[in-house]
């Protein structure tokens, strides 16, 4: 087993966790709190996203991809063309 | 006034809705919705973040780096040097 | 044939004019160029070599991953494990 | 004095460094080597650049966001602007 593999309740954990993160994050900003503490709890839950993406890409690239492999054809290429668009987003977002 | 000003309030709603969004994407994990689908969402959600940043990022150059400057003495380079180490941490999430 | 599909005289191609682009930005740092002119040009950079970077990985599932999936057995796996990290890399820089 | 001040003469040597890595790439791509491993000197040459980047940022909030705000007037918050979007380019790239 990878270890990028996530099971789905650990994506719904992580999510449920990234959320919390987001409503601290409100809570900070009524507080007033410090902006460059704010500001890297941000980056945290940027970092914990990234690790979601991570998770749902290598899944992909598992499943929905070597499936596509085994079809043959052209689906293999257009699964890696969109694999890789998807990709392009991520790294500019 | 400038355009990456954020009232409390602003930054408040922008919070509320990437609370929102990632409830969406938690979602579409347990409706098993296509990956690819997921992951976009996932980029929008970064970016939502992105904009909070440059956000709250411009108001501390705008307030605690400019009046450290006016109060002179070691404040202001503390200050601009604690700015780009934030900076740089988002820059690398 | 894939949008991504990057010949390498392609590459090579990109990677002499990224090369011109960082000996540019040597040339305005010693004329003492406005920094945020030149701060633009490291990001022009950067989105380049971002390209290159999404070439190689589209090559690189379409042939060493596609190449593993096909010859079976752990291979497919450790490809894509290997893929996923080197993409958490890029994510990351 | 600053953990992130750049002299010229450093960032002349930084940028002369990065010249011939992506000098070191073209070779890599020419004689076949692993994607990944190319790959993996793209992402350190991000790095790199994402170094010279911070350099210049922290320099231009030292020197040229500094004088703004002593000169005061409106050319303090033009200049936090100019900085914000140079910033949010970087993100971004």
């Amino acid at each position: 087993m990878s270890a990028y593999d996530m099971q789905k309740t650990d994506l719904a954990t992580r999510l449920a966790r990234i959320e919390g993160q987001v409503r601290g994050i409100a809570r900070m900003v009524e507080e007033d709190r410090y902006c460059i503490e704010i500001l890297d709890q941000v980056s945290a839950i940027t970092k914990a996203l990234q690790q979601v993406s991570l998770g749902l890409l290598h899944d992909h690239l598992e499943h929905c991809v070597v499936d596509a492999v085994h079809a043959g054809g052209s689906q293999a290429q257009e699964k890696i063309d969109e694999a890789t668009s998807a990709i392009a987003r991520l790294m500019r977002s």
